[in-house]
């Protein structure tokens, strides 16, 4: 992707519709907001990630002779609209909750300022890039939180929707909390932590496993995980292994990071037995890394049956996020800039409450106890709107609007949690390396109780809105009214 | 993904092995097979594609000199290994199943005979591009069945799982057998139709529907399709879409296509309902295309209910195949060469009786139905074996071996469909254009009963093993016996 112009990485009515705006002299200043509704796999929250490959697609947007010529071959576009297509910049504005950050259903996790046709044209990509990275890095997270500490590595390339899902997966897998993945490409353009030893076929490519093992360890010695589950777990494969670690204890050969993997079977059993092999042996250091179809779930109900694997490899349901594949991140137009350069909030209705837009230009602060620095709630206002820290507060459910809670003066911190990314199509922002990033999640995910990071039925975190933007925004609905 | 070096997008203990390979002076021939081990979705069948990436990934392969760096920075490779990936080529055979062609569980869509630690390192790739492409026209095929003779446009790019998940996804689709995609890219790229026309924030953009509507429909007056549900669709969107159509028949403007989209709301009811006021007001042939949340099964549903829609749009569900997003295909050791130039067959064990691999030099031929044409049944045999359709030929269930059937010759013909794609690392193969795979596709579709191609609960079709290839495995799976 890093090569590869994605100027035409667009639905095609991005275009019909840029043409029709330039054809009618459109070019009014529009805010978009990109946000999502539903936490995936009924999670408490969401980790965003994408935004450095969303700055890389917006400083290379160019139409270049060959995308000029095959919109022309489709016999849709003038030339006039083409010729302007030629010199077509990204020339608004951005702004971004950064990377790694945990944000909750309804907040813009990018707003879009500019032309009507520039902010157009950019809606797909935007979409396609924060979705996949947001799923992923908050599937991470969950997998993560299952193993209870424990090192969950990537593995899932080979189940990756395309060379793009193994990658940007990887990257968000790591930003969601994985120590590394077996992605090469990944570590190479990330700088992430690549990891793996050896598959079935490396044994079976030897006339037995012992001898499989034992050349795989006088290559490796430093890190000597050994995959036991290619013949016969417990009769064959753990006794080759702890054949091999007696061999290399008698000729003094340093073991720093040692023990077996288990890709298949019942994990529960085959992994207490294999302990007990183990520390029966000495090896009470010896690791077990398991990777067998584990989701978050498996490794929840593993742990409970007190497994003895402390490193999980993660494929397929990980990197595909198998039981939610998509997000569901939408962009939606939010208000047009009017001649007196006013923006006028515009709504988007929906006979389900929840789907209707919130309008005009708005920012997002976020609200924490400060006795415990946990998440109190986050508060979406106008832009322009201030709030101290040394007032009361008073927020309030925007759908069950009944639902009220003051906070007391000095007893809550706010932050900001939108940033500038783009700034009269400069960008003026600087994405942190992946691992910093990664750290960044790790303190934003201590923002959050446990009860919001539970598995199943989390508590949800309050998205509140300002009394300003709740008005606003119930004066349009009261104009707009739904009547029969 | 076209112009991207993508020699490193493999796992990492690819690359260990190499190196164990190398040390260990391994340079047998081997092969490998790639094949699956179930339908996505419940399906009776799936499609093959993303051969052709496959083909640019091995013509592509070279470790140039960052790659070279950054697996020394990882200081676990010797530079021996280092100096022999240098001049690293692909110089093996490959043979593959043609894309658009029916495939089924265990049969070698791709097979790899190369030096051990070439047909290694491939692993990867080629399972992340065959296991997506073929996962999504798989379910494109499943998608355009339920539509019944009615185009599916393939609408899914924002919710793809990153840039290539929509531009090869879209590819896929096609392949299996929709009309067009809204990936404008992916329309380059590929030649294949692009659709499209306008989005709700065009609606939005204008001081209200009728005028939006106006707008559009002067620009784009042959492909005239009206989205009517920004504000409501039987009070608003329909009446106005009728007041411009009337417009443009008292202007005597040609309109070859126009019609109606409904993106929300109950698709049977509304469907009907629009049918009826477009009808009344002698627009019998304008269209009615519905996009929301599709998949196969609502098509089906909505089908059912005589729902008023003759054109679908569909995103999410068929981008990702969402009910099942992976395809599971895996990479197994075959056969490895010794001395004397013979393949000695190789055999993966497992618990699970489905699971244990096939063993040897194998080709797949297809068995039809002399009267009609239908798909009999697979035979995977070994390379060599003879057969004649001029004889009977008994098949039998690999697994429940009473399972016989004796083919009375002249009543079946037989076709290989395993064809050669590299020789000795020449690529021997040219790939078809994709509307070209896309036809033969509908082709092979039409080879299966309707009974395999029904959604639910289809019939399997048999795959069975050659005489010869069925004593094989017994013999080895004798000699490596699963005793306790």
């Amino acid at each position: 992707m890093s090569t590869m112009n994605l100027t035409l990485l667009t639905d095609f009515y991005e275009l019909t519709m840029m043409q029709g705006y330039f054809k009618n002299n459109k070019t009014e200043t529009v805010i978009f907001d990109a946000f999502y509704r539903t936490n995936p796999s009924g999670n408490g929250y969401a980790i965003t990630a994408g935004l450095d490959q969303v700055i890389d697609y917006i400083k290379n947007l160019r139409f270049v002779t060959e995308d000029i010529a095959y919109l022309r071959s489709l016999s849709i576009f003038d030339e006039d609209f083409l010729a302007y297509l030629k010199d077509f910049r990204f020339s608004g504005d951005i702004y971004a909750i950064p990377e790694g950050t945990v944000v909750f259903p309804r907040e813009p996790l990018i707003k879009v300022i500019a032309p009507i046709i520039e902010a157009q044209l950019v809606e797909t990509a935007i979409l396609t890039i924060i979705n996949h990275q947001s799923l992923i890095a908050t599937k991470a997270a969950r997998v993560v939180y299952a193993a209870k500490g424990d090192g969950v590595m990537e593995f899932g390339l080979r189940r990756a929707q395309g060379p793009d899902a193994g990658i940007y997966g990887a990257r968000a897998a790591v930003i969601g909390g994985c120590i590394g993945t077996s992605n090469v490409l990944a570590g190479q353009l990330f700088d992430v932590p690549v990891l793996g030893t050896h598959a079935h076929s490396w044994i079976m490519s030897f006339s037995d496993e012992y001898s499989a093992f034992q050349k795989y360890a006088k290559l490796y010695p430093d890190k000597c995980i050994l995959l036991v589950d290619t013949y016969d777990t417990l009769k064959s494969g753990v006794p080759n292994a702890i054949k091999i670690f007696d061999e290399m204890k008698a000729n003094h050969i340093p073991m720093p990071y040692y023990g077996i993997r288990m890709d298949s079977g019942d994990l529960a059993y085959l992994s207490k037995k294999a302990r007990k092999m183990l520390d029966d042996a000495g090896y009470y250091d010896a690791v077990i890394a398991a990777s067998s179809d584990l989701d978050e779930y498996l490794i929840d109900s593993l742990k409970t049956q007190r497994a003895a694997i402390s490193s999980w490899g993660v494929g397929t349901n990980l990197i595909t996020s198998k039981d939610c594949p998509a997000f569901g991140g939408v962009y939606k137009l939010a208000a047009i800039m009017n001649e007196n350069q006013e923006f006028i909030p515009k709504i988007k209705l929906s006979e389900n409450t929840e789907k209707i837009t919130n309008p005009g230009n708005k920012t997002i602060y976020r609200i924490y106890e400060k006795d415990t620095g946990k998440i109190k709630a986050d508060l979406i206002s106008l832009v322009g709107e201030s709030f101290s820290e040394d007032e009361d507060l008073m927020i309030f459910d925007p759908i069950e609007t009944w639902k009220k809670t003051k906070l007391k003066a000095g007893t809550y911190t706010l932050r900001e949690i939108l940033e500038p990314v783009f700034k009269s199509g400069e960008c003026i922002y600087k994405t942190p390396k992946v691992m910093e990033i990664r750290n960044y999640c790790a303190q934003e995910l201590d923002t959050l109780w446990d009860e919001t990071k539970r598995l199943i039925n989390p508590h949800n975190v309050y998205v509140d809105l300002s009394d300003q933007l709740y008005q606003m925004k119930a004066e349009l609905l009261d104009k707009m009214s739904l009547t029969e």
